[in-house]
């Protein structure tokens, strides 16, 4: 009876007031014939891709010189296919909220898909350089096996070099789920705008941020915490926030911010060879070859006195 | 021979050492019929409100005109099910905890559910807003789309509104669940007990602490690693700890906070239109229309001068 | 026919073309017979620990009087099977790695699986304790089901311990993987290598970071974003690091560490019932009983007076 009440009464009456809502509160909601992007197929395809990239080590395994070729072959085609549906339905929705007509997004989408996985090999070199400089600067990493399998700095750099080169070609709304994908899993926010060198490496990594128009040079290294940030927001005659503008550091090569350090503004540059300190707030570019460290505020000892 | 050994007498040896804990070591474990709530479920139960509620961005996809009424109402449905099963299971847990007969937990999780989902249409309108929010103050966003699918503070905030509507019904268990996915995707710990005005919008997010018995106005903005937290625990006659008590600080209406400040104490309020800087320590009160900026420590530049 | 080029030129010259760089580049792929161990199957070995560890708190439910010794018992067979499985592939691989012959690996991994397996009732008798001085400690914590079931700590500590064990035991890649999951999930970084005494407790814990060669006593708690850190790595004569030495501090019992405080060095010892206070950064030792916090940085009030 009461039972009977909830389902012919209270929930089709629940049902309709959130119905009513699809369309007045629009903002949220996506009805209509072309999907968006699918945050689960984006997820799939960085699985993929992970497997194309560090093969034997993600996904699937008994790769031996008899299957590889053909695993291989068939992964790619599989790629392709998902890559061109969610870059084509990214292209589309950004053509409509535009308000243009999308006279050759399926086309675009094929071209960019193609585009994106041939640069698959150099990356490839990119990723082995990235875990090698991982193992060398790391004493607690027993193998570069290690590296592939369990620091989360190759889910977070391998994700970025991915989502980078999607944007790079044009691609909207995927590379920020690939990127907010990857800081989900590790704690490290890298902006798929950020410029990023060789043989990048963060060690830890929960708390990093890295911003959309951030510079990083070559070998540089970062700790667990450190944000590459902007200071302030310009805004433009209407009072709207002006987006693209430079805003965030640059740190020239072979620069290293240790643990809690924050670089903050689009004018700051750390010269190159530079050491910035744990803790460090930064908010002024420093010549290269500088080591900056923060004078540590005083502590007070209370019912005790420092250890002989 | 070796495998038969260990298949007939070590395995089950150790099974019985386990299962000799659970009699001697109750404290975590629950065996007996009415089952607990179930993470797994609890997670699913998530995934269907956030479909309900940002549709055609989550879960299912291909919603239109012509299937979105059906669509929701089974929706619908199935929520109710899986809301009135576990929180049935959290009151009854709660119940027998407590040392109570439960005379009424299953009429009651049938009516906390029905209340529950009555209030998504409202909760609609404050989540638009929050999008809306988002995108006004961050430069990086490129549309609210791109706010929705990847923005860690969609996730977090949106589970931290459902979960405090679940505490706030009284439902144990559950709400820290909940907002404990969250954390653990986001890296915000937003503690269900906390009241949070609308439009709130928290930028990258990692980090992010806002405890049991914090209050925040209408219109405020966090930046990473920022602690909104407690400073002190006082005991009670017995030694035990006095729970329920406000512990955490109060933020009113457009406040915000930059990264990595550290706000402490339920009678620190931070007044209205205040700004509290970076790495900012604060214990006490400042009025409305405050700046608060850390005095920056000293920095020691070695082998070089600050650039002119 | 574009569609043809694709299926028949581009995408199988892709294809050729990253697995040109599987041999050039063979540092980051595994292709071979003995598969590498899988980063799925050692979740799905943590889940079962975890459903052994907290019966009806994790995975399956329903358990009671009449199923239990059965449930328990296949998992336990079940848990063997999956362990012998993937230590025998990370000592397979270590073994290759080194340059030695594997003529042991096999049983070798069955012991160890069985050794590790008699270590779980001692296990439950440590994380009761840990479940209990959570509750103990935290106001926020409504009951113990409230912190197994929803506490960053719990997964991060428990898999700590396993993977500690794991790794006494003398397994490779294993407990990194493992303790590097729990780290995605809860932003908490344990290292396995770290001592760690009974009753510990971290509560939030986001960015909290241990080094692999930290000790910690009984009856140490520590907030979010501490730092139990290295200071530097003294390379040896060939300019490479030198591994496995102490980096790392040591906490003698009874300790506790607020948020975001900084402890470096191998040789930094925190004397027993000490405190260290929020943001702290100490990288020296200080006796029994202390009390260290910081002197805070002046803060620079603008448009505005403190309050009364």
């Amino acid at each position: 009876m009461r039972e009977e009440l909830r389902r012919l009464g209270e929930l089709p009456a629940i049902t309709s007031a959130i119905l009513k809502t699809y369309t007045e509160q629009a903002g949220i909601n996506h009805i209509g014939v072309v999907p968006l992007p699918s945050k689960a197929e984006a997820i799939r395809l960085l699985d993929l891709l992970f497997e194309l990239l560090y093969p034997g080590y993600f996904g699937e395994q008994g790769l031996d010189e008899s299957n590889v070729s053909y695993i291989v072959g068939h992964k790619v085609n599989e790629l392709y296919d998902l890559l061109t549906e969610q870059i084509y339905r990214a292209i589309k929705h950004e053509c409509r909220r535009l308000g243009s007509v999308c006279t050759h997004c399926k086309v675009r989408s094929e071209d960019v898909a193609v585009d994106f996985l041939r640069s698959l090999p150099a990356l490839r070199e990119l990723l082995a350089e990235g875990v090698q400089a991982a193992y060398d600067g790391d004493p607690a990493a027993k193998s570069t096996g290690e590296v592939i399998f369990s620091y989360p700095a190759t889910v977070a750099i391998t994700t970025y070099r991915l989502a980078r080169q999607l944007l790079g070609l044009g691609v909207p709304l995927l590379p920020r789920i690939l990127s907010e994908h990857a800081h989900s899993a590790t704690g490290i926010d890298i902006h798929p705008g950020a410029e990023i060198g060789r043989r990048f490496f963060i060690d830890h990594g929960t708390g990093v941020v890295i911003g959309e128009t951030t510079e990083i040079g070559d070998d540089c290294k970062l700790y667990q915490g450190v944000t590459l940030g902007a200071m302030s927001f310009p805004k433009d005659a209407c009072g709207q926030l002006v987006r693209g503008q430079k805003r965030h550091p640059t740190l020239e090569d072979r620069v290293t911010v240790y643990a809690g350090a924050t670089i903050l503004g689009g004018d700051t540059v750390i010269g190159h060879d530079s050491v910035i300190g744990g803790n460090v707030w930064l908010t002024e570019s420093v010549p290269p070859h500088s080591k900056v460290v923060i004078e540590s505020p005083k502590l007070v000892y209370q019912n005790a006195q420092r250890m002989p």
